[in-house]
């Protein structure tokens, strides 16, 4: 490993002779000087020479830079190297399809979405992707402390369970089989064996529709506990969950953070819920439409709920609660009291449904009367109802999209912005 | 959320009146007394009671138990549960396939992999899934601290890279894709962005043979970093993870090692290092075959080596370096004094090949060049080839598969017994 310093380390090298290594990120040359920028992973750092003193190395070349670190107020970072010798290691083949020191890439989505791994390089990109680890494991330590064991499921399904629509078919082995719409079957059984479990990975769904929310696959948050009274309880792990994110994201990517010029939300110790009928009130109240009736909220009135949570609650995300059994999944679980209700929730942050949860049913009884009531055979179900039949405990859980909540902090309208190698209907590559 | 104490927490409450909730392990009627052992996610802990003071409840079945916590140096943990009552929240539907509170299941292992999601039940297959989760989080703490970004790649990809044999086909809205066989062209491109990043998650290989060691999904740790001088740099990063992986399976999962009577391996400071040359010349002097010309280590020879290495190095680690580049992928590193070898390694472990990993090409022309002499055409490469078009450092990586290592700590001579719910050219659920 060469011995360099790092650029975000450079001041506290004044009057040293380091090497620094990374990429020319811009080249300057003005009448009496020439600036280099070098990137390296930590960030930018400026050697200073006279014109002719430096070899023509043009943009994104990596190089190693010797030279002595001097200070220099107008520097970035307030120190520069001076007395630079450079040495190419690598030469760009052809210089980008746009530059890369530009504030924001000059260049329309499809063109840097093609042209990702040279576009990832930008400061502005990078900081999402910062953001998104930094998320991640602010998740796991949240869980971590609660009792959650990590879990890794199969991502190839023999039956298109959750829904069947919208499923990736493949051949496996001659057979067909599918890509797991979620990890939610296995998520429950592991209730079964470990009580808590969190999955960090890839889900798939074969979005027909080409939306600036949609990936056809993305990065799901996925959580599942055991033990529960109902879905409040799941609420309150999730909202631990979130609080966990936030402060990882704020002491792990604080410099990504500033560079987005995000502003990270505050998660209140309760975030306010709403009942699914009382926000159909609401929305028949105050916005001149009626939705009382409509089994789910249309993306408009999720909007405007998260005005009002953040107007009356001064909160950015908000709970709805008790949606319809209707529109929810087979395995959601019943409000006893209003049985056509769910115990369920969705999770608005920023106008923005972001998670899906709730308690499920975990009795096997329940499971037939459920899958008949839709008109399913059980008998499909067979590998997913086998755990149920070995005694399972009141239970709940959750899904976040990682790439829906990196847009959100970063103030993104489409999603593939804040996706590394975004696939839809449309793309497959690179 | 009910307010229960956990079993492995009831010695701090003895005298106190608590409730505990878990399943019925174990209901074992005497004739002056009747145990219940009560499993939850922490442990086991014993209920006691006359004969007839207890409702029949069946083994699995989901149950509340309130009771004083009484100390009796003959119980589990030194406590048990005294005038208990039983109050059942679910009850099985049927019994389990086996007994799960055997000290082994008794069942064959299809038996048992056919019965997943209670199978897993049995406190030896849940303390291997707390051993992999330990791991994992020991593997991103040890690259976390050294300045690796964790990063989230496409599982679905247009073209069959990797080495275009035993891909998943995939139907890809009406179009041919593959599931990805690695992240490695992902992670390589993301060195261009990040120098250092890590993945941690499903990898897919149409394997068609039916072995021991192979399945049809795993979940590979795959490291990659900029800015080395070769391979070595790589096998030290490896080293630091698995000295932390070891670390934080000792501290987070101490119980599930001590269920299974493993021993944790010493990671020494230096793993010890042969050329695949030099190994080959000890394998001719020492076991009466010749296999000098080979290409590859058989893994009869790679067991051989590792006895040697315990032998001679008291290392239950080993590394082969150089091997031959005609047994290497395209994108491996030739040895620029040998250039027929590799600046690759594998890390053999306790008998079997762990990791793989060394240098990569780093120029776009070493690619050009190298995909032809293959016979491939670098047209069909060109997303790929991107990165390296625009400037990229020498670099370098591994892949660990996570189910081997589990497998290798826990002592299982088949793989899948340290996988959840194995997929392979046979199985594809639950």
């Amino acid at each position: 490993m060469i011995h360099r310093v790092l650029a975000a380390d450079l001041p506290r090298h004044v009057g040293e002779h380091v090497l620094l290594a990374g990429w020319v990120h811009r080249r300057r040359t003005l009448k009496s000087v020439t600036f280099l920028v070098i990137r390296d992973r930590t960030g930018l750092a400026q050697a200073v020479a006279a014109p002719g003193e430096l070899p023509p190395v043009p943009e994104e070349t990596v190089v190693e830079v010797r030279g002595r670190v001097t200070a220099n107020a107008q520097a970035p970072g307030g120190v520069e190297l001076t007395g630079p010798v450079v040495v190419p290691v690598a030469e760009p083949l052809r210089p980008p399809p746009f530059d890369l020191y530009r504030p924001t890439i000059p260049a329309s989505l499809p063109t840097i979405l093609d042209h990702a791994p040279v576009a990832l390089r930008h400061p502005l990109l990078k900081a999402r992707a910062a953001i998104a680890a930094a998320s991640v494991a602010g998740f796991r330590e949240s869980l971590d402390t609660q009792g959650f064991t990590e879990v890794h499921t199969p991502k190839i399904v023999a039956t298109a369970t959750e829904s069947g629509a919208n499923v990736f078919e493949i051949d496996y082995f001659g057979r067909p089989a599918y890509l797991a719409q979620s990890p939610q079957f296995f998520k429950q059984a592991l209730v079964g064996v470990f009580e808590r479990v969190y999955e960090v990975g890839p889900v798939f769904r074969a979005e027909p529709h080409d939306t600036a929310r949609h990936l056809a696959q993305y990065t799901s948050l996925d959580a599942e506990l055991g033990f529960v009274g109902d879905h409040r309880d799941v609420m309150a792990v999730l909202r631990h969950a979130l609080a966990g994110m936030v402060e990882h994201v704020a002491a792990r990517a604080a410099d990504a953070v500033g560079l987005l010029g995000a502003k990270l939300p505050r998660v209140p110790d309760r975030i306010p819920a709403i009942e699914f009928t009382e926000a159909q009130e609401l929305l028949a109240r105050h916005t001149g439409e009626d939705p009382r009736g409509e089994p789910d909220l249309a993306p408009a009135h999720e909007r405007w709920l998260a005005d009002w949570a953040l107007r009356v609650h001064d909160s950015e995300f908000l709970f709805v609660t008790g949606y319809p059994m209707a529109k929810r999944p087979f395995y959601t679980h019943p409000d006893p009291a209003r049985p056509e209700y769910s115990r369920s929730f969705d999770l608005v942050f920023r106008g923005l449904e972001l998670v899906t949860g709730g308690q499920r049913l975990h009795r096997h009884a329940d499971y037939v009367e459920a899958l008949e009531a839709r008109g399913e055979r059980p008998a499909d179900y067979q590998g997913y109802l086998a755990a149920f039949a070995h005694g399972m405990p009141p239970h709940g859980g959750f899904a976040l999209g990682l790439e829906r909540w990196t847009a959100r902090l970063a103030g993104d309208a489409n999603v593939r912005v804040a996706t590394l190698f975004p696939r839809d209907l449309h793309r497959l590559a690179p």
